[in-house]
């Protein structure tokens, strides 16, 4: 090792233990654990995808996880295929119709979210949960076929150990304002402007 | 049904119908199928799990998975008790030391950078695999302990098939350029602020 280098090396020993001893007195007074509410919004991808990959951690770790599919239809997915090997630990509601504009019937959607939110709402009442992944339900409250009022009301009053991971483009600010983390997927560039079609691994 | 429900349901099949109209227009010319460059990039959460989500959908297509986990340590999480489950889909290769500011030691941390950019390369090679992870490769590639062109040229000369997801903060422009699909994760609001501590099944 060069002189050069071992003057890097010290300078950077120092520098990030100044940035452990930062992080660790952030991290001293986050004590508490509780179920959180979790917003994943916005107009890029990976909203239901890290979704998905919390559902995973929790199988993982032995934590039961319930997801309703609010829009998304009966395709068969990949996650899906996965979670089928874990029917105690993973229960899946799929509304089974597609996206609002593959229906064209806004009666017949109205039926099908009224019957996704009462599983939704059956989920986070069984104590055995300790997720609840409330898929694209933000779309549903955009067209109004939920009261939003009634929804948010039995998000805020969920059991106190229950994550509710809630997705969707445009979620609402009173949504936001009572979530404890949120992010949002900014889409920077996406392959269907290169012509790629959607692919199995990738978007389903 | 009212007539007034009636008159609105009418007016949501006929607003639909053009959205389905508009939506299958975009989608008929995107025909191909070949392996994406995907980044992850932004403060938000959900980078790393977001991927984890599409290696999930991956095993459950029956693709084989490889995943590089460039900074992050030997920590058991959720999804890599969940991926020993499908070893003959799934490899997981991690550098298991640590964020770099716990383990102050620059020179160290630069072989092991090293050795997992040697996987990630023989992981990229080897045709059995579709989809190729390389967690947190951006904040390495930000330290310097990679060289960043050699990087940028290997993704580019990848595997005409093969998907490769490269995730974290700080993305460089260079990289964002030669992507076909990004997404920048913003925090809007993150749960340590209110004193919540890292949880299993949310963080790991």
């Amino acid at each position: 090792m060069t002189d050069d280098e071992s003057d890097i090396n010290r300078h950077h020993a120092a520098k990030m233990a100044k940035k452990k001893a930062v992080r660790d007195k952030i991290l001293a007074d986050k004590t508490e654990e509780r179920g959180l509410l979790i917003v994943h919004t916005g107009k890029g991808k990976g909203k239901t995808t890290a979704a998905m990959g919390m559902a995973l951690r929790c199988i993982g770790h032995g934590m039961k996880v319930g997801i309703v599919q609010f829009v998304k239809g009966a395709r068969a997915t990949g996650e899906r295929a996965v979670f089928a090997r874990f029917p105690d630990l993973c229960v899946v509601e799929a509304s089974g119709e597609g996206f609002t504009w593959e229906t064209q019937d806004r009666a017949r959607d109205m039926v099908l979210a009224a019957g996704a939110w009462q599983a939704a709402q059956a989920m986070m009442a069984d104590s055995s949960f300790r997720m609840v992944i409330l898929d694209e339900i933000n779309i549903v409250l955009r067209y109004a076929y939920l009261d939003f009022d009634t929804v948010l009301a039995a998000l805020k009053n969920r059991p106190q150990a229950l994550h509710v991971v809630v997705t969707g483009r445009n979620a609402r600010e009173e949504l936001i304002e009572a979530a404890d983390l949120v992010t949002e997927m900014a889409l920077v560039k996406h392959p269907f402007r290169a012509g790629v079609k959607a692919q199995a691994g990738i978007e389903y």
